[in-house]
């Protein structure tokens, strides 16, 4: 008998102690960081308020309470009184039975309705027809992404049910080394922006942090192939963790697949989805760019079977030495601080990934309250001495200023935004400027993904700040939904008729003008004199914003039929600061002056050479802490 | 056709062109760093004095000339031949023909006589007999290492020249990354002594830097199951490298050979042959303590079959990235400061291995002249700041003191030394001091390997301090065989009749007393309160040895039936510093004071947590250089 075996027999034997002798104890499995009991008496589980939270406690892992199949009601006839369970304005949209599991997933506009208070209402649906819910939220734009996503993985349950179950057993093994120590290997984004990378190590368990490209740089990618990472077989990564979606840390987790890693990926929800986006983009982009991309969409579907899907504030087990807990970042949508508890109080590592530490439009500061934590892996982005940004207010004011400025002209305004995050912040402000009648009504034009980026925002409101989440939900007042905002869906036509039409803004991908409809835009308004580029967001070394900022006024182009021409940019080019993602100078020194526990060491990362240097250099004076600039492909022991 | 096979038929053309046209060139391969070229004319080129010199300059690579075995003479005329070529005085011992490499290795007393002036009896031997002749010494003391190891290879000529040819391949192999750096991982001896172990890893190649255990600590072995070492599998090391024979560098190599290794040990001959003794000592004395052998002595013949000797000075190709080139680094016989060439001008590594700076009786000091070198990785064993030793001169007075005191109480005195290194100096001291009148004539009585290791000193004395050389040879006075010096050959039973016995003094191992026949010279002498032991080396954390030398005086001792009793130690203890084979505070200070060039980085290792870190420290202060004392299992990267 495995240890795992005689580790579920031993807690089936446990749980039957423990509950009610009427509950009969069918059987228990691990799935995933869950541990799965099933029961022949689902109804009488769930009309004892308190067990499963009770049984949580005392067994210390995540509980799943099943039905056995043979005990489920009819689907038509659970159907019938799961509605007259649920209240009309709930907006149930669809609902779906998986026999096999015992669950039927309920798809909502208003989840919170279906939940009830303290999940009342779940207990009562499972006491009337022993189903097991799941509630799900119904996108109130639609998203081609989340549907997919959702079709996806309805149609891969039993695969899926076999990682699960796989991972849930490598979870649980038995520690095998009496060694202890903690290392951190860097295998991209250190002294540079861009291909995030990291592994986190230690006798038992090796975990992959993020695997992102290098924008403006494509054959630098992290340093896959040494044997502290793939270089001895994927099979060796236990879990790999996705701090956030952008692509600078995800565009490669689905090469992983190729590589032959068959294990989980950790992210938020929403990180989940845009991944799915931004990666099949990315795929698209490089077809489109005339470059071999590095893996195909199927690895796309893979990485997204192969996720597990965690909310912030969940410790979870994810090896038998490692348990990880993700907290806000407030840098895009399901972006996490990730946190990791090493061996029972041995050690502790925050990753910060990306963070913004102030409030933002659309999300809340980043996280900085931990149990505990020795070692903080930190971004670095705007951590240069004079990297201090415009306080948003500002922005925003200097952004109407502008707008105004190029109505009056009877210019357009072109805005190169990442899809996720940037645009979403900026239509924000758009909306309330016109709203309160700080600039005129025009139309705003979203191309790219922007739209699509959008709607997978609203799915999930609650990784919006607070006083968002509401307004989308509580007021249906949804700013994203108003009406000047229009989705670029006709193509080349459409933005032709948009160039040779009245005033209006645009705001377009790629954000770092490194490909995407933005290129097309370049051409359309690029010679109009009367027109602004405007910067909002960071542009990364070798790329052609970064350039376009910096002056260039030629910028070499490929034409419609494949000749290159020169373009000459005669519109004016500004940058407004104060728009980030990233937390500036002054955001990452406050993450760490009130974090809390101050940790003992940061390595200060995901930042050029100059800006790691100088905010290493700032936290060791400041705080007297050990500080370090990393050097991609060092290793760092901790303990 | 591979890359190499069209290299060395690119290499034969290249060759056909540059010699004679009367020379033939009938094939031309690798073996190991060497290219061997075989010619049905073996006699003109060795009449073309300067014509393999020449070639090998042209090629850029060492060269070794055979001749067709189906052109060379038998080998009972070619004996008579050769036999009347070499004066009678080079005191030839043996000839032993090996028809399928057409070599006769010629072993005499006096091998610079069978060598002539530039080569120039060689050359003669030849052109008259078309063999090719070899050279080894006869040594002057009956060494059993040194002739089971020349025994051992004779009889696996064959595997080794698959193995070399295999090597040689690897060697020549086509470089496969465009990507450039360079890293150094930890393995062991980081804040600690002992288990000195590195990787030096480049995108092409991965070398491995020593292998040894740590005194005092059975356990604790280098990290060699981590991915950047063994863990993806030993065949992804390229080559092993090993600075010298002491089991705290050199214990564990026999055991890569186990876990699957199969390229080449790269040491000096004596370092060869000095690891075959200790390694075999190593197993024996773990047999003998009831431990389990970490591995079985078909491993330690593994390893000398694998071994490619090198010479210091010699610049030998070891990857095709790599050049490594030993130089004398004064600590034991054979042991080299090890110094790597990195892709063609792109990084120079040295690693120190263990260095003595001043001259000693026995060994020149270290070299720390080197064409180039950024980093250095330098021991740090006495790098403490009040690690300061007694000059030798002092030493000597001291010691000279210490045992005129004890013969006139009547007592012996004892001394724990490594059988290799520390016993020879200590020998000569003596060997002097009776010489001169300094101390009584008495005896002097050899326990444990340090005869048999004295005996490969002799066979091996260009390796030994310039006047020492010429004695042994030039002036046949060679001091190690005086005749005060006896073998203890007669175990216990001669041990009592010296315990019983007169004045004497007593040289055995192990010199930190962690076993060996030091543990009965304890017991013998220990309770004998005229006598006194005397150290002379340094003593790890964790031995005997220390804690002696710490007060220590009730000594657990395992009794002749298996039970263990307490030992009262009632003989003095005196320690008499200055003769360690390390370099102390001053000395290491000075090596890099006057190294040339001075390097950019030095990685303090290879001493105890605070010598590596004031050494740092002092290095940095002093010189403005960045230093480092790394933990076990970091990796720094310096390109």
């Amino acid at each position: 008998m495995s240890t795992v075996e005689k580790q579920l027999d031993d807690l089936k034997a446990q749980i039957a102690d423990e509950v009610p002798d009427d509950i009969s104890i069918s059987d228990v499995s691990y799935e995933g960081p869950e541990l799965v009991i099933y029961t022949r008496d689902p109804k009488k589980f769930a009309q004892n308020g308190d067990l499963i939270r009770t049984l949580a406690g005392r067994l210390r892992k995540r509980i799943t309470v099943r039905p056995d199949p043979d005990v489920l009601s009819r689907p038509t006839d659970a159907e019938k009184e799961i509605r007259s369970v649920i209240p009309e304005e709930a907006g149930v949209t669809d609902l779906d039975f998986h026999a096999d599991t015992g669950e039927v997933v309920i798809e909502a506009q208003k989840p919170g309705m279906v939940i009830g208070r303290h999940g009342s209402t779940l207990r009562e649906i499972t006491q009337k027809v022993g189903w097991t819910p799941e509630v799900v939220r119904t996108p109130p734009i639609e998203s081609s992404t989340v549907s997919n996503v959702r079709n996806f993985l309805k149609q891969e349950r039993e695969d899926r049910r076999d990682i699960l179950e796989r991972v849930g057993r490598q979870i649980h093994r038995k520690e095998m080394s009496d060694d202890e120590w903690v290392r951190i290997s860097t295998l991209g984004c250190c002294r540079e922006v861009g291909r995030a990378s990291f592994v986190l190590n230690t006798p038992e368990t090796r975990i992959l942090i993020d695997c992102g490209d290098k924008p403006g740089a494509e054959g630098e990618v992290p340093y896959l192939q040494v044997p502290e990472a793939l270089g001895a077989g994927a099979q060796n990564i236990d879990a790999v963790v996705l701090t956030h979606a952008h692509l600078d840390h995800s565009a490669l987790i689905p090469l992983l697949f190729k590589y032959g890693y068959d294990g989980p990926i950790y992210c938020t929800e929403p990180t989940r989805d845009l991944m799915g986006l931004l990666t099949l983009d990315y795929l698209d982009v490089a077809a489109k760019e005339g470059r071999a991309p590095p893996y195909e969409s199927e690895m796309v579907r893979e990485a997204i079977k192969h996720t597990i899907p965690l909310e912030y504030g969940d410790v979870t087990d994810i090896a038998p030495d490692i348990k990880l807990t993700f907290h806000n970042a407030g840098h895009i949508l399901g972006s996490a601080v990730s946190h990791f508890h090493i061996g029972d109080g041995l050690y502790n590592v925050a990753f910060s990934g990306d963070i913004h530490y102030d409030d933002t439009r659309l999300f809340n500061g980043a996280v900085n309250e931990f149990p505990r934590v020795e070692t903080l892996v930190m971004e670095s982005t705007y951590g240069g001495r004079n990297d201090f940004q415009t306080d948003q207010a500002d922005s925003e004011r200097k952004l109407v200023e502008v707008i105004n400025e190029t109505y009056d002209k009877g210019g357009k305004v072109v805005i190169p935004a990442f899809a996720v995050g940037r645009s979403q912040e900026i239509m924000l402000v758009l909306e309330e400027a016109m709203r309160k009648g700080k600039i005129p009504e025009m139309p705003v034009h979203l191309d790219g993904m922007i739209w699509e980026a959008t709607a997978i925002h609203t799915t999930y409101p609650e990784y919006l700040r607070d006083e968002l989440r509401d307004r989308i939900f509580h007021e249906d007042a949804n700013p994203f939904l108003s009406e000047q905002f229009n989705h670029i869906d006709g193509g080349e036509e459409e933005r032709q008729d948009v160039a040779d039409g009245d005033q209006c803004i645009i705001l377009s991908t790629s954000g770092m003008v490194t490909g995407g409809p933005i290129m097309s835009w370049l051409e359309h308004i690029g010679p109009d004199e009367k027109s602004r580029m405007v910067f909002v967001g960071y542009q990364a070394q070798g790329t052609l914003g970064r350039r376009i900022q910096n002056g260039w006024d030629e910028i070499p182009i490929n034409g419609r039929g494949g000749r290159s021409n020169t373009l000459q940019l005669k519109m004016d080019v500004e940058t407004v600061d104060g728009f980030s993602g990233h937390a500036d100078r002054q955001g990452l020194m406050n993450f760490v002056r009130t974090m809390n526990p101050r940790p003992e060491k940061v390595l200060c990362v995901h930042g050029d050479e100059s800006s790691v240097q100088d905010l290493s250099s700032a936290l060791y004076h400041e705080f007297n802490m050990r500080t370090f600039a990393p050097k991609n492909l060092e290793t760092f022991r901790f303990r």
